[in-house]
């Protein structure tokens, strides 16, 4: 068995676990950017002590290049948990970011999201270097 | 000897590896809010293979509360590593990002981060709901 | 594109990217065992300032539920790194940990690592509950 | 407010919280040796879907260096949440981790530990080299 075969898709518009990726279709190379990945840009998902998204990977492979690379990690770590029991905290974080990077080639930009009861979800989209 | 002893602080506007938390100095109890944290805003911090910002975790502590709470933690992965030798790479990660978080109390946002050869330094602000 | 074109698979015999991913075959249901995952067991992998494996991260997925489960993540983030330059620096950690872990049911777990350099790997093994 | 002020110490041996640390007293410069890190090794800490320990991180600090070097990042993330509800899911990680690392000078390791609601914890121990 493949993590390709547990990592699930579909179109964000109408799934809540996709991870949306927002950025330029074309930058210069060696030129900063912002890339938002969020979840529930549609559809909202829930955020609670009991379900909630824990992180969004994000990776960038270059159309000439062989290997992935990891371009950062985003971990959601507050949801509601407090000494009073779940959902009586007094913080939560959204499952979404907005980050900054520079390529030198066209290439794919991945993210991967994982809710803590329904797994592991991804998408991807292409960037243009010129 | 307490972890305390070894995360370094310092004034940000002259010392590029503090970590600068941006964020509003009130909000409303339960709204989402953006808080940006990044190095860099006033003295650039260099940003290659051998010498870069690894990441920046992010805390909250409510005023009235004993806990600290771990908001978001987000890793800068891409330095400029490649097959070809260290920065030939095709991506690099700013070290700088921003989240969102509601929280229901005035309380401490504090940012710690870390350089992969000058270690570990901090910064807080404080929040306050009404 | 998937993320599943990108992760890549080998023989970890041959190939040192690969985890190896060593526990029971069949263990007891609700009884913590010992998972050790690591690189290199046959062919070592390098581990410099310029060239490491940067994590491995394992999930589970039981035979009879949809959705993989992450069981753990260790980011192995010592590679030389120094003040007076790439591997000059006092501390390397090694690319392997053991971690402990129950489960209820059949299934199959799953070890991704990621090397700076030549990207994402994977590996997985069945396990019995019984 | 520093965040040293958040992280709580105490005995390992009375409170659970604190992270035990078990290694050698001496090693050899350029040698790998096993670092044990663990919660709960007199008492026991809770592991549920509302209650749990979700990471120790590692650090080391040479006696005769400034700064403290991430040595590694270990996250616990499987506590029985699922679909069914909290607790009623098929896996769970315990909340220790076996690590391998090498030094070539004296200093001290350190331990921080997560618990989701009952904050920051530390400890430290030191190691010779010779």
């Amino acid at each position: 068995m493949r993590i390709g075969d547990v990592v699930q898709s579909a179109d964000w518009k109408t799934e809540k676990h996709v991870p949306v990726i927002e950025c330029p279709d074309q930058v210069k190379a060696d030129e900063m950017f912002e890339v938002k990945v969020s979840l529930g840009k549609e559809v909202a998902h829930p955020n609670t002590t009991e379900h909630h998204i824990k992180w969004i990977h994000v990776f960038y492979k270059p159309d000439d290049g062989k290997f992935a690379y990891q371009v950062a990690s985003v971990e959601f770590s507050a949801h509601g948990a407090s000494t009073e029991g779940a959902d009586k905290g007094p913080v939560y974080t959204h499952h979404g970011a907005t980050l900054t990077m520079k390529i030198k080639q066209s290439g794919t930009i991945f993210a991967a999201s994982y809710c803590n009861i329904h797994g592991l979800w991804e998408n991807s989209k292409a960037i243009k270097v010129g």
